[in-house]
């Protein structure tokens, strides 16, 4: 866990403070010296992530099978926290054809949270201060809204959601998904369709947790203001804060968390005024 | 959504009936006739996820950059709902170089359900049967125990965990992670590591979903009961059944659901007989 400074907003009061966050960075995992996969993660226990990847993949079938798996100290890499390399026994090799794919990364990203985070900023750029706010009263409304809007969720309880909304509170799109990362696609791509892209006087809304690969797909939409119901991630918070996007989170029972982007809400809570909310 | 038949236990009565389930198939996305990807997702909107995905891996910057996207109408295709097919406009190109890595598939899977399912089984067959049986009791109590031992989770409320039980309801492993598929491969590696594969008298209790990636990964480790805290999908009851796994469902507040192999904990219940919970 990570600690990260937070505005907590609960029944009209604010109240600076910290707050601790799950660590999400990326494992590189090679095998031989060559990768074979990078996924996010949180740090710990990578040793058994990394056996259990190989057995669940099927590429080793016994912890023998395994002759050195260590953290790398190649001393030329700079984020050695952050990959695992693994030595097979003489005899026990790996079906790369079966493995490889044709393949883009949903979910990994880069070798190091900074390395990622770069890589990201380059494809898409950080967002241009706007003079775009949200009043508190209407983020609080959102979740209300989406969760009318989501049959699905209520009658199975194994639903995602993401919902896009204007300045208003008013829902102008809503999906559904199992993966929240596939619901804000689907929410994205019909943004597209319908021409309401770049959306930076947008707010997006994700039932759940806030990752680093929410904000990613919403920095290439533009989206101004992400908000989640849930956590959001270390790296997810690092992420909207060098893209100068808001991040809300906690966003449930009247009270939410501003985590990244504090202004475009406390400017809507001022009447425009510069003080703090 | 979809129907499916279910055991219910609750303050010590059973109940037969049917339940709905986020529905989770595989989709391919094709591109100038060339698999980009596949991902699970529930079906619906797959032109939009499609869309909003090539966009927000910066495949395509507007609209206008896709020429065709459509469901696959090829005859010799098998699935042509799980497949969708796209042709950017003449100047707009894939930078495949960019976009392909050494990579295998924790989240993708193949083809479409019933290939991925033939797939996985051909990979892990079907699990023996066996005279273990979980009482009903002990799988009440397993919740609070993880808890307990998940300090992460109460104070961030962002992290899963995965927890490897013994028959008596004894916690042996328990691994967190901001991905459920992560804190399940650490528990399988640790217990690779220690020498307990396979896995057929344990349970495994998953915080949250259990999806089929969940299922893949336990059947690999020969797990004969996996309970998750809310909801299944329904290819993970599909998979469950195929691999004569017990799956139990929504095991939270003294109740659950049965959604695949009854029998381990009817016998249970029962002492042995064969008559049903």
């Amino acid at each position: 866990m990570d600690r990260k400074r937070l505005t907590a907003f609960s029944s009209g009061r604010i109240k600076r403070r910290d707050d601790l966050l799950a660590v999400e960075e990326p494992l590189e995992i090679r095998v031989g010296g060559r990768s074979l996969t990078v996924l996010m993660r949180t740090p710990g226990d990578d040793i058994d992530l990394a056996k259990g990847l190989l057995f669940t993949e099927g590429i080793v079938r016994r912890a023998s099978d395994i002759g050195v798996i260590v953290h790398c100290d190649d001393p030329r890499e700079t984020d050695l926290g952050n990959i695992v390399t693994v030595r097979l026994v003489p005899g026990v090799t790996v079906d790369w054809k079966r493995l490889k794919r044709s393949f883009f990364a949903t979910a990994s990203c880069g070798l190091c949270g900074k390395t990622t985070i770069a890589a990201v900023r380059n494809a898409a750029p950080p967002l241009r201060k706007t003079r775009f706010t949200v009043r508190p009263n209407i983020l609080l409304g959102l979740p209300d809204r989406l969760h009318e809007a989501q049959a699905g969720f209520r009658t199975t309880g194994g639903l995602h959601a993401a919902g896009l909304f204007d300045a208003a509170g008013r829902l102008l799109i809503h999906r559904e998904d199992v993966g929240r990362h596939n619901a804000v696609d689907k929410v994205i791509g019909a943004a597209l369709d319908e021409g309401l892209l770049p959306l930076s006087r947008h707010i997006l809304l994700v039932s759940g947790r806030a990752s680093f690969e929410i904000i990613q797909k919403a920095l290439m939409a533009r989206v101004s203001v992400v908000a989640a119901v849930s956590a959001p991630s270390t790296l997810a918070v690092e992420l909207a804060r060098e893209a100068r996007m808001t991040l809300v989170g906690f966003l449930r029972r009247k009270k939410f968390n501003i985590y990244a982007g504090e202004a475009r809400i406390a400017r809507a809570a001022t009447g425009g005024r510069a003080c703090p909310l």
